[in-house]
């Protein structure tokens, strides 16, 4: 794999580099790129990891000096040359480069640097929407309709044609949660107007125009860490403590055996065992007089140790608010935007009326939520109510997506890192167990945390970059053009680092 | 007033406009502006509001019918050309051209386009920041810590040094609230290790893990509409109507009369009032095991209606924090960055320690809050953490606001809108009442709320947008480039619209 990024490219990468985004004077800026210009990313790209000193290395150790100054630096790694960062690689202040397999917490859709993206920035037509940000609520930009459509619309979860932009994921779901609450109290009323006692009592923060409703929740899942995200979000207590929150159900999330295939039977007893919880807590919490207005739930729990359920058993759920007339909340901020090789990862459920709300962030560089029609948020709103300019980026992060046929790399790329995984788990039964994926969001378990911290470490001195999800996981989040020579390049180092173990 | 800026100012300031932002082709985008450009935005602008169209127009219409299919446009007031907006003058799609003295809800800092934002935008050196989003938490940019110096921390609140940003302004105080929940506990834990059973109670969302704190907030008041926040605002019910909330303590905020100096003695009966109502209401929530672990308050209560209190309430109420071991969290948001004459409001109190948190956001361009030392946010986090490009137009916004000595404008500007306002309650008593305000941030109350709303809709008519507040007043919340002849203009319009009242 690797003789494809070797000879003379650098040289060559480099001259197509500087004649599309030539830095060194301001006037290559705008030169369109030769007609011959590649059109995938394997040309701009570096062609592997080259690492030059420890990581954080000495000017990393000096910036974080300065910043612990101004803010708490206790969670940075290390500080980024994010102008040398192109596509899959990652370049720290101290020149070294690494293949980046976590991305920005999974928040890096086609890369750094893409060329499409620099040119909406360098197009002086877009200027104005970096420079005016409008309260999109009630003064849109003229091309705010088109936009919409050209970017959320048209990847619209399937049975819904409408979307909310927020400024960030748990925005997103913080405002979810409040139109389903509102949802809620209108099927309540009857859809006729708040009584007086509404109103006054809800000024006070008092029921019943503050009501005692509640969303059901998964142990397990992330949703955010604003405090109603927070009182849903059930990963790691270090997000929860000391922070008041509500008296709501939380649900067991099921834990399966992978490979999923080869114990399907244990499987789906211990969805069926979940979901009958599930049912209980809902009659519970409608008897205790907290009523269950949504479920919220994430394809894949990803915080949580990447935990992954059957589609029958999100099926199963969907019946079960139905059945209730709850509302059903897919939570996509880490499985959205293609990385399961679907655009969503529900689509991989096979349903034509999957959710109620799906909401977004990460990848998809604006926040918000789509909904059915029911779902009508005329209460939600806030000042800016998303960024017109993420909208434009993200405009061009799906022509770019549907140019390159990035979900069928993704599948492609998934597909060999998931063999790769099964491979090494066989190769080191004491060290790694139940690798699992969709696409490239994939994970495996280390046999310890410390280990797992350990191989962290040690890969990222080697020159790749991954991130720990639960208490031993390792995940994988690599943007959507990360290849299957990537993988490669990715399961050497990885192999290495494993090696060092036994 | 209006000479200054006729004659062949606008031949001369579409010759500069091109040579600075040239579109027609990009070749001049790069190309430096003369040495004899001009340094205030005086040139920059329109002379006047132009109104072609009833508002909205029929191209607005036409869009809000488009956006219509996709979200809820019921907030909608028309579409805006950002690109042809500049300075203090919003352009719609219709080509009417209003002087705005609303901003986007008090969220534009500089007036639009400004020319340096826009060459900051169009320096190559940035397109990174736009396009390569950082989970800043984690992996932050080279220049962040140089940049949080030259934009946040230059402007640092007294006594505070520690600044950390968010995405939005709900998130802001969302997060301040968590940082004062982990103060509280640290101090009430004698700052050892959580126990057992609070890392074991906080996952199921119970104490102590999950604690019963409070924050205390004031009638009136407005700090967001996510969950947290709306637990503490209490503006308008349309805000908080069917979304469940905590049992908080609200406290009644002082209703002064206006103006001040005149009504001395009724005002600081009325203003030690509440200050023996906010002390009570800690002692009563402390017995009622919900301990008031912090005080949310606003300089300026905005959204409520622009109700203002005394330097003198606001350091007793600091002290009864202080004497209660409950922070102290002062909300920028609104009143931030300049619009007072000071760039923070808080400022006019004469206080070395004002506080221990204040917020931000809106024409701050980014969300965050600065807190004391001794709110150590290790386990503030989430995925974005703000966006560093917002951080390098905030910091050419502080470097506008200094080199062309906008505080002093400011001051300059609201001294003559004030007083206009004063004249125009003479001559309309009954229409008008209340004028108040500290520098350009006024507001006066109108008869009713009918009356208030076909003011505003008149205003617009002729060319001046403005916001309304509380239950019939309206807030003026000019840009900081609103000069003197500014305010000129919009006191003959809002003359005109007045005189139809009588």
């Amino acid at each position: 794999m690797l003789t494809k990024l070797t000879g003379d490219f650098e040289v060559m990468w480099q001259q197509v580099w500087w004649l599309l985004f030539g830095l060194e004077t301001n006037s290559k800026l705008n030169k369109q790129p030769p007609c011959s210009a590649p059109k995938t990313q394997v040309e701009f790209e570096y062609d592997g990891p080259s690492m030059k000193t420890e990581v954080p290395g000495p000017r990393s150790k000096e910036l974080a000096k300065q910043l612990g100054e101004m803010q708490n630096v206790g969670a940075i790694n290390f500080f980024c040359n994010y102008e040398e960062s192109r596509g899959n690689y990652l370049v720290d202040v101290d020149g070294n480069r690494m293949l980046d397999v976590y991305t920005q917490i999974s928040s890096i859709p086609i890369g750094y640097s893409h060329p499409s993206l620099m040119k909406v920035l360098s197009n002086p037509n877009n200027m104005s929407a970096f420079v005016n940000r409008p309260a999109l609520g009630i003064l849109p930009p003229e091309n705010f309709p088109e936009k919409l459509a050209e970017s959320l619309l048209s990847v619209s979860p399937s049975g819904m044609s409408r979307a909310q932009t927020m400024a960030c994921g748990s925005c997103s779901n913080e405002n979810a949660f409040k139109s389903m609450f509102i949802w809620y109290r209108n099927k309540e009323r009857g859809h006729n107007n708040p009584s007086e006692e509404d109103i006054r009592s809800c000024m006070i923060n008092q029921s019943p125009g503050c009501p005692n409703l509640s969303i059901l929740s998964f142990m397990g899942g992330f949703h955010g860490r604003t405090m109603g995200c927070l009182a849903t979000t059930h990963s790691k207590a270090i997000h929860k403590l000391d922070v008041p929150s509500f008296d709501w159900p939380i649900a067991p999330f099921p834990k399966l055996k992978y490979p999923l295939e080869e114990f399907t039977r244990e499987n789906a007893q211990e969805e069926a065992r979940c979901l009958e919880e599930v049912e209980d807590l809902i009659v519970q919490w409608r008897q205790k007089g907290r009523p269950v207005a949504g479920i919220i739930i994430e394809p894949i729990q990803a915080e949580g140790g990447d935990n992954h359920a059957s589609p029958d058993f999100f099926r199963k759920l969907r019946n079960i608010a139905h059945k209730h007339g709850c509302a059903f909340h897919v939570d996509e901020v880490q499985t959205g935007c293609g990385a399961t090789g679907k655009f969503w990862a529900h689509e991989h459920w096979g349903m034509e009326d999957p959710a109620d709300i799906v909401s977004f962030s990460k990848k998809m560089l604006t926040g918000g939520f789509y909904h059915k029609d029911e779902f009508q948020p005329y209460r939600i709103f806030n000042t800016w109510m998303g960024d017109p300019s993420k909208n434009l980026l993200l405009a061009e992060v799906l022509n770019v997506i549907r140019r390159e046929n990035l979900l069928e790399e993704v599948s492609r790329s998934g597909k060999a890192l998931l063999q790769g995984l099964y491979q090494l788990q066989a190769q080191y039964p004491n060290l790694l167990s139940s690798a699992r994926g969709v696409g490239t969001f994939c994970a495996v378990d280390i046999r310890d945390e410390a280990t797992r911290n350990s191989i962290l470490i040690k890969a990222r001195d080697k020159g790749v970059l991954l991130g720990g999800c639960g208490d031993r996981s390792i995940r994988f989040r690599p943007a959507l053009v990360f290849k299957e020579y990537h993988v490669h390049i990715f399961l050497n180092v990885f192999n290495d680092v494993l090696a060092e173990y036994n």
